[in-house]
């Protein structure tokens, strides 16, 4: 159904091509990335984003790194890569699935492609499966207020929150999308509408402002996540947190849609997760023009963290985790096969 | 104090000089209202925006339609300016107070300037009451939240919730102002950090999606208003009902601060409030930049309703009405002096 990929492996030409999202929807612009240098501005400057492509991005830039077959280049490379961005735990977990590869590697190239070419396949699938999980909520003509982008440009696949909405129009639901444009950098206007749009699902954006207007009339809310605590706590964009609280208040369901690759087993709670705060600018201008007086303070986290008990379910490929807490996410965690566990704590 | 005026009627020339709003904060450009539909213009593109100076422009929209000295004429200027935006009561209540000295009136010109004169001087000294009232309820260094621009840019005075800023500045407590940018138009960033720095108050701006990150350090939030039912909910600027769900949730205390010519003593309830639609190119364009995908719909409502049982009192020229609702607005209204309340009920 997707009419476009934002993240192509060229294994033949070693080359990473993306769809620079800081130019849509205006530009729809592919560009290369060749070397480390180039995937980690990618990822600081969100040409490209989302916490699960973030997380494939950096597997392959550490692919890139393998090419002169040395660990300690893959090494410094993924100390570098980590550092791009500091709360989507996505990163952090593909680099050390993929240094726990590398260490143990005799053909460090073919089987860290190999590692990167499996997470992106893993992605793709958990898209599919959050689809199907969280589609089964939706009735029809069903009304979604979704927030920020965690749709197929924040994935290798369908997306998150939006791959529900996918499935759900592919079974026929033909589900109405209410997007909030996501200040500061608008990838709810710019993004989400552009991926749904192109993929004929009928969508409205409203300012962030608005949603408390517009939330009674709606059936759930769904947004993707950036890292999850093990009490359930979930970081996702700035202004998911005031969207859960006035949802609650409207007593309308709000829903997070994240692969396990979220899930950051090792925070205890949400306090503990890393808050990216971003520059002044993106707020203080706008295309080069300033809306701010000077001598005004600017505050831009880039994040914030949703309390467990705000949440009504975390919809997963292994299943909706309804009312979350420690109990039911430390469930879920063992009972992910031992593969799987093995990647989810890292090396240890 | 203020280091500017945003409304000047020049009564030698006839000419109401005002500061286009929506050049800044980058130009000062001060431009001339010549004629009833120069008013008109200016209220519904705001050039000049305000509850509070949306009434006082149309009192002396209707002088200038006075010149002539016909009656017809200045009925006709009234029924037009009243249509220009509709959610401020301000706008009806200047003009049916006008039209109630029109009426009766010998000499049109003189008694309407009059009469514009009286409305802008009790604007101003409302103000300066509402600030005191308010300032009461700050400590030294509060930190206060504050929405879209209820300062001297909206008013004739020292502005309403911004009048209380100011008023503490005055008394050497030093408060400090977080304001919410206020899409679309971001009046918060846009005006509210101009007049802010102007006169030297301490101010940072976040975008409206930041406010449950910085709300619990704040003392208390204090917005204006547009329309104050009987029953106390208020209309103001699109996002104050969200703001207030997510002080509630946080335990900061909500205030309105208006004058009494923002209450529809008419009106019972919020849901009769009507909400002004604006156009879709101010969500879908920045600056001439597109910045949503073409076939998305958009929802562009200027104001929304705060339900009375979410703020914590309403600040007004005659004290603070704490915990409002039905029976104490009412009390409110029947101590209104038989003089202001001819004005306050229009010509009944």
């Amino acid at each position: 159904m997707l009419k476009f990929k934002p993240l192509i492996f060229c294994s033949s030409k070693k080359i990473i091509t993306i769809i620079d999202q800081t130019r849509l929807p205006e530009k729809e612009c592919y560009i290369d990335l060749k070397t480390v240098d180039d995937v980690f501005n990618a990822i600081k400057t969100m040409k490209l984003r989302g916490a699960p492509l973030i997380g494939v991005a950096a597997a392959y830039g550490l692919v890139l790194a393998a090419r002169d077959n040395d660990i300690d280049s893959i090494t410094t490379a993924a100390d570098y890569l980590g550092s791009a961005r500091p709360t989507a735990v996505n990163l952090t977990w593909a680099i050390e699935r993929m240094m726990d590869i590398a260490r143990r590697s005799q053909n460090l190239y073919e089987e860290l492609l190999n590692e990167a070419q499996m997470i992106e396949k893993e992605d793709r699938d958990a898209c599919q499966k959050i689809g199907r999980y969280g589609s089964s909520l939706l009735k029809q003509n069903a009304k979604c207020m979704v927030y920020c982008n965690a749709g197929a440009l924040a994935t290798s696949g369908i997306g998150t929150a939006l791959g529900i909405i996918y499935t759900a129009k592919e079974q026929f639901k033909d589900p109405i999308v209410y997007a909030c444009e996501t200040r500061p950098l608008l990838q709810g206007a710019r993004l989400t509408s552009w991926e749904l749009t192109k993929n004929e699902v009928k969508t409205f954006v409203i300012c962030d402002n608005m949603a408390a207007t517009y939330l009674p009339e709606m059936d759930l809310v769904v947004v993707g996540a950036d890292r999850i605590a093990l009490n359930g706590d979930t970081a996702n964009k700035i202004g998911t947190h005031g969207l859960a609280v006035i949802s609650r208040y409207h007593n309308i369901d709000f829903y997070v849609a994240a692969p396990l690759s979220t899930f950051d087993f090792k925070l205890d709670k949400g306090s503990d997760i890393p808050i990216e705060m971003r520059a002044p600018e993106e707020i203080s201008e706008f295309n080069g023009t300033r809306i701010l007086a000077h001598q005004t303070g600017v505050c831009n986290p880039a994040f914030d963290v949703t309390p467990a008990p705000l949440i009504t379910g975390i919809i997963t490929e292994n299943g909706i985790i309804e009312k979350p807490d420690r109990e039911k996410i430390k469930q879920m965690k063992n009972s992910i096969s031992d593969k799987s566990r093995r990647f989810q704590t890292g090396s240890q």
